[in-house]
């Protein structure tokens, strides 16, 4: 069996700790791996690294590769989404190259931002799937409904074709709350968990049958694979396409479709208020991360970064502190932190974009403090790793060495600089930053110049393969 | 007419944005000017800089000075109260050195921290205060219940003996919520507002009467002032003294006690819900200061000091956001700050003592990040200023100038360093750093070593007189 794990989200739901460029995916909430990395060891020993496929947007690619990096020692593959377009056009590329490299196959399509814990249960649902799939059925995971959750898309079940597995009757869309109680009464709704298993060919079937415009898009990627234009044909007819979901455009559609009830614990994590099922909550009902001191406090979550919270008198609702943004929810509002978002973009604000830390494949840097002419970053390189050899035309550094040691090159010099040792690097001068030893290297570095952003920069040579 | 400005509080309710080395009289609260800045300002012309004398502790007194010293050209006098005693104890130094420098002189004394809006009709009631004083009276200024306030202590008005002045029947503790609406609804009653008129001779002959060993101590320290023995008598006696509100100390016990009712709108700001007070709510009742987004919020303070802050669905709440510490509260539970602060101070943690920025005679510092041998800060040094001539044993530092133009001494040597360079410390080097531009200097201080407190200071010269 193939995966194929989507991993192009947005996030907006778990903001402030999730951003345009760092989604839920990539975060780790209370567990010591981030999502997407848990997603793909859960998959072990079941489906093999190089059977695995992650697709995802340019803009995340680094990140998802330096997070994979980290658990599975580089097997697992990445494929790159040319532009978000929801989930039916990735899945159709995704098949595309599956079917290409190994026809006939069967494929899990699951998302990278889902919690599961119970691993054996869930390889033992992936299993039934794939059995079903290799009959010929779209197979997606229905969960039994616990409670009448409005949040959630239902399934109504239809004749038994195994144990635990139904024909789908039909799909459903987020009911109302009396809908729902009638759903979780008569016993016969499922939860859409968005996760499918299908022969990659006979996806491509349906796609050819329900989404015809997808279709041919996908065929004339298909013709050119391989050759120097591959990228730039998916480009176009990625463009070309409409956002649909493959819930939307296929399974609502096709007569062929089964689902198998997951055996295993399951939860989307659609909002902050899903934080308890991570997070076990005290006996008041609180959870709290971090450095927090609270009075009076009912069934609230506290989740602090970096500085002191204190609440007094909350019942019902998350705070979540983070370096440079600060939300106060009611927990049963939880699902309007995508509006605060969009507002925030709005009033073109930036902290929806990313963190004040920033990862980048060979460590991170912070902006301490910006000024008018100035700027401030705490840069950590691990051990080994060196930043691209580049020039910037609009601003000058001081490095100052904090922990470790520090390997720069400056024009056609390389000195090595000490803790409590400092360097300038002019305007305009070729230069590197690169950390030559065991532990990681801290240095502070102070910007002066009149422009002082990202993209004052020219690369000339990156052991990343960055521009 | 004198005054005796009470600034030694400790302003725990405004916490996190007072703090015991910022206390709430120090801050601006959406004004221009500090609630300590304003309290002197309104006394212009009516009491001149030189007759006002602003009693705190030693450890707030260089902020005080500082603030004193942009408003009134040095002018006001500052007075050293050796420890915090409550009221009485202050009230009585202070009588103790107006009636020694202007025998039988009218002293008002006033809170530090309270907000007063109409000057003219403050004005007003103190003259009316004053002429009653002349009297023999020890006058309180009573405020016109407006609600059933359970916050304050009251004044019940007996016989009245002038234009809206009368004897006091009695002074009664904060009410229960029943007992406040009687209060209300009777009209005989008034908030004691803690501001006070009577002669310095007068107040000292009281206290002799109520308030026996307080007095003792008063006499003891009168004999040594003037002598190189003040200082340490009046430390001694202090420290004997019981900690007693002038109020429960002689108020309550006089037979002598006139009230005014208050013609001006006063507010004591006892909590976060009284800023509504400075700053007008819009029209869903929110008050919003800084970069705030708020979706279905009612009632609701946000006071965001430097992040983005969030909310959704708040009602009745207070939210203040500062660089270390954020507060979310319930309005009706605003009171209770001072509980976190105490929480905060039991499990060790150190936001209750001071900012991130500190302010100093010469400017302003802010830690930026700390590590286990590394500290940033960022030093603002305003035009003229100078740190004091010092040395530190346990660390070396870097100093990269971002704005302005630094003069660095350096053991026997002299360097200016301009915008964009930068100069290194070593260890047990005497150094100093001014600023002789006409622009204010920021530098930004790397500093490493194995102790990075501000104790490690050996100072040798400070124009601030610091030791």
């Amino acid at each position: 069996m193939k995966a194929l794990i989507m991993a192009g989200g947005q996030g907006t739901r778990f903001w402030p700790l999730s951003r345009e460029l760092y989604p839920k995916q990539l975060l780790k909430l209370g567990d010591s791996h981030t999502l997407l990395q848990q997603t793909v060891m859960r998959l072990s020993p079941l489906i093999k690294p190089e059977d695995i496929h992650v697709i995802t947007s340019r803009k995340l690619m680094v990140d998802i590769k330096s997070q994979l990096g980290d658990v599975d020692g580089g097997g697992v593959n990445i494929m790159l989404e040319p532009e978000p377009k929801n989930t039916a056009p990735a899945v159709g590329l995704g098949a595309l190259y599956l079917e290409r490299s190994a026809p006939g196959s069967v494929m899990a399509v699951l998302p990278s931002d889902h919690l599961i814990k119970q691993k054996k249960k869930f390889h033992a649902t992936l299993k039934k799937a794939e059995s079903l799939a290799g009959e010929g059925y779209l197979v997606v995971f229905g969960v039994k409904p616990t409670k009448p959750e409005t949040g959630y898309g239902y399934i109504k079940t239809g004749k038994g074709i195994g144990d635990g597995s139904f024909r789908v009757e039909r799909f459903v869309e987020k009911p109302d709350a009396k809908t729902a109680a009638e759903y979780l009464e008569s016993g016969e709704y499922l939860w859409n968990s968005g996760m499918f298993v299908w022969k990659s060919s006979v996806i491509l079937d349906e796609m050819k049958a329900h989404m015809p415009a997808l279709y041919k898009g996908l065929k004339k990627i298909e013709a050119a694979l391989g050759t120097e234009n591959e990228e730039a044909v998916a480009a176009g007819e990625f463009a070309k396409l409409k956002a649909v979901s493959i819930d939307y455009g296929v399974m609502e559609k096709s007569k062929n479709v089964a689902v198998v009830e997951a055996e295993f614990d399951w939860s989307d994590l659609g909002s902050w208020s899903a934080i308890e099922e991570i997070i076990e909550p005290d006996g008041e009902g609180n959870v709290t991360v971090g450095k927090v001191v609270s009075l009076s406090c009912r069934d609230t979550t506290f989740y602090a970064e970096d500085r002191l919270v204190a609440g007094i008198g909350l019942e019902g609702m998350v705070v979540v502190d983070t370096p440079d943004a600060t939300l106060i929810c009611k927990k049963d509002m939880a699902q309007n932190v995508k509006d605060v978002v969009a507002a925030i973009k709005h009033k073109g604000y930036d902290e929806y974009i990313s963190h004040k830390t920033v990862q980048r494949p060979w460590g991170s840097y912070t902006v301490l403090q910006s000024g008018p002419s100035y700027k401030i970053k705490r840069i950590e390189v691990k051990p080994g790793a060196k930043l691209s050899l580049q020039v910037h035309q609009h601003r000058s550094e001081h490095w100052v060495v904090v922990s470790g040691t520090a390997r720069a090159t400056k024009g056609d010099t390389v000195e090595t600089i000490h803790i409590n040792e400092s360097t300038y690097i002019p305007m305009s001068t070729l230069h590197r930053l690169e950390n030559p030893g065991k532990v990681p290297l801290q240095i502070i570095e102070v910007q002066n110049g009149e422009y002082l952003e990202e993209d004052d920069i020219q690369r000339f040579d990156d052991v990343y393969g960055r521009q």
